[in-house]
This record gives C-alpha cells, sequence and structure tokens, in this order.
C-alpha cells in the first residue's frame, strides 16, 4: 500500500495537498526547536524566538484559510464515503482548527508573551528559590489559560478544557476517578517497600563518577541492543532530555551527562528511545499528512515509560545491560546483576518529580493535578500555592520541601502555560502496564522475551497495536483496539504490587 | 541607534513587519540547509527536499502578495523621502520582487526538479567518471538556464541575465575584462614560479598524517586568535566547508578533516571564517529586515579570501600559527616557519579547483566562465564540452584530464542550475587585494598588523568599510564607497607579482 492508495478521495487529497505546506512549517518549527536544545549559539535565542513566533502565526492562518477550511467541511458532510485513514485525517485537522478558531488571535498572542516573560522569571526565581519573582507571572498564566478554557468550552468543569487540549477527551472527572485510585493503592505499596527496605533507599553507585565519552558509548550500544535506525535518529546532548520528531525518517533524542550516577543518562535515554520508536513506527503512509504524530501524549509517554520502566528497570534487561556496562565503565564489575536491579530501582521519597522512582512519581502528579484544577476553579490563589504544595507533599510523601526550588518552583510546564498536561504522564504509567498485559498474552512473559533479546518481536508488536495508527484514532479509541478496554489502572497497580512487593 | 531610529517611514514599517515571515522562513530555511550538511540523519533527505521546497514556494508567494507589491510600488514612489537604509530596504526587495516576477512558477518548479534529478546524476556520473550519465541532465540545465535569462531579460547577451542573480550589475562585457586582464597577466607569473620553483610544487607535509581530534584543536585555537564569537557562531564538520548566515546573531561553518595535508582544513576554517566574519559584523539593526545579507557574492567571497590567503597565507601569520600547530600536533616542531610558509604555498597546476593554488585558481574559473557562456549562447554543446574542458585545461595550465572526474564533472554548481555563479570567485580575489589596499593606506601594512595580532583593527576597518552595510549598496556602489574606485584588477595582479616573484 501507499499514499496514494489509502488516499482516495479527491477533497482529502485536495486537503492533504494544502495541509502539506503547513507539514513543512511543523517540520520546520521541530527542527528550531530541536536545534535551540543542542547546537544553537547562545545569544541566537531572540532571534529564534522571532523566528518560530512567525512561524506559528503564519501555520495557524493557513490552517484557518477559508478554502481550506471549505474543503475541510465538505470532507466533514461525507464521512461516510470516506476510509479510515481518510476520516482520521478530517478528525486530526477538525481538531486543530477547533482549537485554533476557538482562542482568539489576541489571547494566542498575549500568551505566548505571557509564557516568555513568565519563563524568564520562572528561571531566575527558581535560581534563588524564591517564589516571589514568579508568583506575578504565574498568575497571569492561570488567568489566561482560565480565559482560554473559557473560550474553548467546556461542560462539566472549566480544567476539562485544558485537559482536552493535551490528551483529547479526558475531563476532570475521569482524570481525578483514575488518579484517586492510583494514590489510594500505591500508597501502601509504597510505605511497605520504604517502611521494610523491601528495595534499597539509597546506593553508592549514586555517587561514583563516571567518563562522559565512555557513557556515551555505553548508551549508543544500549540503543544498538535496541535496533536504533541511526540512518533515520540521532541521540545528542541537551540540559533537559526530549525527543523530537522531525518527520517520519528523522527523530531525534538527547540526554545529559552529569559525571556521576549513571542511570539518570541511562535511563533517559531509555525513556526517549521509547517516545522516538513510537514516531520511528508509524505508517509511512502517513508522511506529510496531519496523521504523522503520535495519538496523544498519554499514549506516547506510555510508550517511553514502556521501555525505560517495564522493560529497562527490569531484573532481566540488568542481566542485559550488565556486559554492556563493564565493557565501558570501569567501575561496574564489583557489582553484580542484583546490585544494579537495586541501584536502578532505588526507592524513596524525593522532591524532585524528574528525580522520583516508580512507587512515589504519581503523587508528584497528582499533586500538581490537584492544584491544577484549584487553580483553575479560583479555588486556590498563587499566595497559597508553596503552603499547598508543601502540606501535599507532606501528605504523600512524608517528606517537605525546605525551599521553593525544590518545591513549587521545580517545573517548568506552568511557567510557560502547560496547565493540564501533567496528568498525562499517570496516564503513561497506567497505559504501559496495560499494554504490557496485551503482549504477554500474545507474545509470552517480558521476561522471557527480554532474556532472550527478542526486542524486534515487541517492537513489531507495538507497531502492529499502536505505532502505526499514528494520529487515526482518538486516543481511547486506540486504548480500546490495542487493548480490549478503556483505560484501567488496575494492570498498573498489579505491575508495581507485584515487581516491588516481591522483589 | 536602533532600528526604530533608523526605519522612519510609516510605508516602509508596513513593508518590514510583512517581510518579517519572510525573514523567518529564510532562517528556518538556512538551518534545514546548514542541519542536511551537518548532523540530518542521511534517510530524512527526502522529507527534508519536500520541507524546503514547500517553504520556498511559500516565501515566494509572500513575496508576491498583492498588498505587499502595493506597498513596496508605494516605496518607490517615495524614494527622495526615504533615508539611505529605507532606500536599501526597496532596493533589496525590489530586486528580489522582479526576479521572482519574471520567473514563472511552472519554470521554478521545473528547475527544481531538473536540479534534483541532475545533482543525484552528478553525483553518480562523477563517481563512475562517465559524463555521459550527466550530459542529459546538464543540457536539461543548461535549457531552463537559458530559458530562465530570456524570462529575466538583457540588453547585450544572454548571459548577462544570469551574471546579475548572482552578482547585482555584473555583464559578460565587464567580466570578460577584468577576468581577461588577470588571465594575461597572472599566466607569466604562474610561469616563472612553476619553472623556477620560487615556491615549492610539492611538501612532505602534504602525505603527513594528523590527530583528528588534535587538529580541531588547532582550527578552534585559530578562530579564538582572530576573535570568532563563539555565543553567536559556530564551527563544525560537513563534507564541503560552508558558511550560513541564520541570523545576525547565529553564523555558523564548517571544516573538513581528510586526516592528512592540515592545510586543507586549516585554510577551510580561515576561508569561511572570512564569510562568518561578514554576516556577524553586519549592522544590527538590520536585524528581520532584508538590508540582513551580504551586499553580493562577488564582495563576501573578497571576505573569505582575505583571511585565507591575504592574511592566512602570508608569512607573517605563519609565524603566529606556529605556536599553535606545535601545541596541537606532534609534528610540525621540525619544520621552521619557512618552512610552513612554503607548505601553505605549494604551486603547481591541479586538475580540481577547489585543491589550486593562488596563482593558478583563477584560470579554473576563466575556463568555466568561457564554457558557460557558450553553453548559454548555443555555441557549445554538451557533447563537445569533454573536450573543450580539457582543451582550454592544457592551453591554461598544461595539463590535460584524463577522466572526466578531475574535469568536467569536478563541481556540483553546474548539476544544481549554479551558471553564472563562478565568475564571482575571481571577483573576490580582485575585491580581497582592492580592500587591503585601503586597509594599509589607513593602518599601515598587513605584515605588520598581523606581526601584531591586531587582528581587532582589522576586522574594525572591515566593518566600518564593508560589512556593517550588510545589503544596502548595491556591489558596485559599495565597492566604490569602501575603496574609491570601481573593481580594479591590478592591485590584484600586483599582490601576486610581488608575494610570489620576491618569496
Amino acid at each position: 500500500m501507499s499514499s496514494t492508495d489509502i488516499f482516495q478521495n479527491e477533497t482529502i487529497k485536495e486537503i492533504l495537498e494544502h495541509y502539506r505546506v503547513i507539514w513543512a512549517l511543523g517540520h520546520a518549527s521541530s527542527l528550531m526547536g530541536w536545534d535551540s536544545e543542542t547546537y544553537m549559539p547562545k545569544q541566537a535565542y531572540m532571534d529564534r524566538g522571532t523566528a518560530s513566533s512567525e512561524l506559528s502565526v503564519l501555520s495557524r492562518k493557513l490552517l484557518l484559510d477559508e478554502n481550506f477550511l471549505a474543503k475541510l467541511d465538505k470532507a466533514k458532510d461525507m464521512m461516510d464515503d470516506l476510509n479510515e485513514y481518510e476520516r482520521g485525517v478530517v478528525r486530526v485537522l477538525d481538531r486543530a482548527v477547533k482549537i485554533y478558531r476557538a482562542l482568539p488571535e489576541d489571547l494566542i498572542r498575549e500568551m505566548a508573551i505571557a509564557r516568555e516573560e513568565a519563563r524568564v522569571h520562572w528561571v531566575q526565581a527558581r535560581y534563588k528559590s524564591d517564589f516571589n519573582i514568579f508568583k506575578p507571572y504565574l498568575e497571569r498564566n492561570i488567568n489566561l489559560s482560565r480565559k482560554a478554557a473559557e473560550y474553548l468550552g467546556y461542560e462539566e468543569d472549566r480544567y476539562d478544557a485544558l485537559l482536552d487540549l493535551f490528551e483529547e477527551g479526558l475531563t476532570y472527572r475521569k482524570a481525578k476517578s483514575i488518579l484517586d485510585q492510583v494514590a489510594s493503592q500505591v500508597k501502601p505499596i509504597f510505605e511497605k517497600v520504604y517502611n521494610e527496605e523491601l528495595f534499597p533507599s539509597k546506593h553508592t553507585l549514586e555517587d561514583v563518577k563516571y567518563d562522559i565519552e565512555a557513557m556515551k558509548k555505553v548508551n549508543k550500544e544500549v540503543l544498538d541492543l535496541l535496533n536504533y535506525p541511526w540512518e533515520r535518529a540521532r541521540l545528542d546532548v541537551s540540559a533537559h532530555p526530549f525527543t523530537t520528531g522531525i518527520s517520519l525518517d528523522d527523530v531525534r533524542i538527547t540526554t545529559r551527562y552529569e559525571g556521576y550516577d549513571f542511570r539518570r543518562t541511562l535511563y533517559s535515554v531509555l525513556h526517549e528511545y521509547g517516545h522516538a520508536l513510537y514516531d520511528l513506527q508509524i505508517d509511512p503512509n502517513f508522511k506529510y499528512t496531519p496523521l504523522e504524530g503520535g495519538a496523544s501524549l498519554g499514549i506516547h509517554e506510555s510508550q517511553s515509560r514502556f521501555w525505560e520502566n517495564i522493560i529497562g528497570r527490569s531484573r532481566e534487561f540488568t542481566s542485559i545491560l550488565k556486559p554492556i556496562l563493564d565493557k565501558h565503565l570501569d567501575f561496574t564489575a564489583k557489582y553484580d546483576e542484583e546490585e544494579l536491579y537495586k541501584y536502578f530501582n532505588i526507592v524513596r521519597p524525593t522532591f524532585i518529580r524528574v528525580d522520583s522512582d516508580q512507587l512515589t512519581y504519581d503523587f508528584h502528579i497528582i499533586l500538581r493535578f490537584r492544584m491544577e484544577h484549584m487553580f483553575i476553579n479560583g479555588e486556590l490563589t498563587v499566595d497559597d500555592a508553596p503552603e499547598t504544595w508543601n502540606n501535599m507533599m507532606e501528605e504523600f510523601l512524608g517528606i517537605r520541601p525546605k525551599k521553593d526550588s525544590e518545591g513549587i518552583l521545580q517545573d517548568i510546564h506552568w511557567s510557560i502555560g502547560l496547565m493540564g498536561y501533567f496528568p498525562t504522564y499517570t496516564l503513561g504509567n497506567i497505559l504501559s502496564a496495560q499494554i504490557s498485559r496485551v503482549l504477554e498474552k500474545e507474545l509470552g512473559k517480558i521476561s522471557n522475551l527480554i532474556l532472550e533479546k527478542r526486542f524486534t518481536d515487541i517492537q513489531e508488536f507495538l507497531k502492529e497495536k499502536i505505532h502505526r495508527y499514528g494520529g487515526m484514532y482518538k486516543p481511547e479509541e486506540l486504548i480500546r483496539k490495542a487493548t480490549g478496554e478503556g483505560i484501567n489502572p488496575s494492570y498498573y497497580i498489579e505491575y508495581l504490587r507485584n515487581k516491588f512487593l516481591s522483589p
């Protein structure tokens, strides 16, 4: 099958023809984003910012072009005549158009400026650990998000409008039910593991320094092991690890090298690899179309968590990693597989979300989810926010940040206006386990697959069930297609219980 | 002064406002070009090609937008009320509009496709050293160039239309007169130097291998010596060295590391540094405007040749280079400054233009110039072209290529439709000497400036005389402003005579 086979309808063909330049602008913007985090000379940030915002305004204009909208309307009137691929194109574009149309250009511009200012002040505030520097900008971002939510519209809860932006179809009610289940059932697991030290709460390897060039070789060899296609993909260095899909044949991940505690860089690579694999396995017929992206942030995150945690932090993967580590690092030989496994699975409450383990991670998310909901509904002021943050940390994890930099100032998200984004991280965790269960039903135990290095089989499974569909289906629909049911946290909880209570 | 001070006219302000998105597209395209030669995964070339061509079509559309053209017409009607900066904006845009308007969209698309096909076949033809593979594509490119010339219009010679594309205002008559002078006067210099071995025709250092990491340090330290502003600029690796101005605060050069004959990578760096310095010293008030680029290819090349040859290949610069080389390379210590100077200035005829020395370089250009003129005027068929090439090589340099890969197939230019480009290389050589003369008048002998490491003074001079003006003036006007006369090859010939006849 080629893209000429799957897109047959004349109106759809015209739509895709027009869309190609919007795709090209997205391609350019992705590259610009990647470059600004990797190789761009420092002083170019202003020029890059100007170029990016010009291109995004232009892209919006082309998406809301009247001729284009007329064609899209025409396509919407003949949905029954379209095949599934074509319907996917209409669905994705219609959703984008609705969002862009709902938000007035002035508001978009105001938000862009507010974000840039807030980000700059957040950096400063975090550096000085002084929430007051960030406070007025956070307040403005919250107000703008509330305004955006009003324009976007919602049925039950104002926060729904924002959740839907990041995870199509997600509502506060649904998210709350899922997150509450996770919180109530993971809490006793965490407490037992931590109190009885079933997994260590610290490890000597955390302080061991590594040679960065040697570690780069480890990361490269791990990616080789997972068949990372270097002719279509890259690994670079950035301050914060990320993945960019620049095109279906150009996907780039990054990691960082702090020089000690090597699991940090290694598991960043595995995490980003999961994102990259998704993008790399999307149906090549979707090239240059709106279906080129993944189905949602939550589903994307499920893929990164799958490779980082379910595969990567398993005992079996540790045994495969060991010879690679021993080959390049001069200090791992004296630790056996079991020791490494423990080091990779240290369990302890941490202030910082991105440093947290599998048992505490979701509490960081639930905290932010609750605060966002209160912010957006006017039930929490920015004045009270640090105190609320710290109280919840104490409630969930029994630790209380002593300074705002380890508390409310730690994440970039609120500074750049990402309210409603955090829950997708926990959705990803949940889905990674839900998908694993189907995988085990079809291919047998993951532990065996890993030991037999059947990574190609795992990749094929993920491609067939999830990746190849790109943005064709709504996230809920895709999850149902792939797993036979809607999102269900019980597999995730079961996975955590099995892993951590029988160490 | 700020850009709000220099652009005061309301119509100009509106024009610049509209232009900013065209600038942003140029910014994105430059980055995409840089990336595709440096870091892009191989298999992404198709997607990158699609994106680039979409953005260039879009850019043309925005430039030829009716509202924009109306404003430009309005501005053209009030040239007397505009200041010099504003007139520069109108001039540059008007020229771009005229070119884009003259060429029908169908022809542009046809040329783009023809180029891509020709380039692919050129790569293959060169690899197999078989001109027949490339011949039909070269023929089509020539025909398309002729067609373009007809659309663009000319007064005397069809080739004029193409020359003007690359060097505003250049004509065949002018170029011929200049190049003939160079040819006739450099020939006896070359012959004397080569026959009497005033400079060596080969050197043992050509075969000496270097450690690439060590050589990278040399290149970096040489750029440090020249105050290369790393916070606004980069040095990377690519198959063919080049410079990209992505924005006024983001200029990137590349070099290559073959692993032997270290002068090749070193002088590539100095050459590209000259281009980069030009872009880096353009008036920052020109940011995001059509004045952001240099005045012409010839003037740009004068800057690269100045740093590569007039500074870089001087005896004095060798003495400054020596300690840097000795610090990082383990084989240079046993060669004294004079030996290094000779190695950097080997004189011998070569088949390959980019490998040629200062005395033979221009003959490579004159050959191509003559052939292009004949191609465009239907006086030379592609069938006869290799023979003509080889005959001229024999006539000029006394050597005859034995295979087409060292003859007519060596350059990428004709494969990507660049006909009329080559003469700008020799213009650059000529202008580098013409500008040097003014510099010496104002600051004293270059040899002393180098010995005293007064590179900042040299940079300031170039900024004041040339760089800061960006695209404000026509090349001829700028040359006249900077040197007090039109382009004059006699300084260049004098420079070559002095340098090579009194070694």
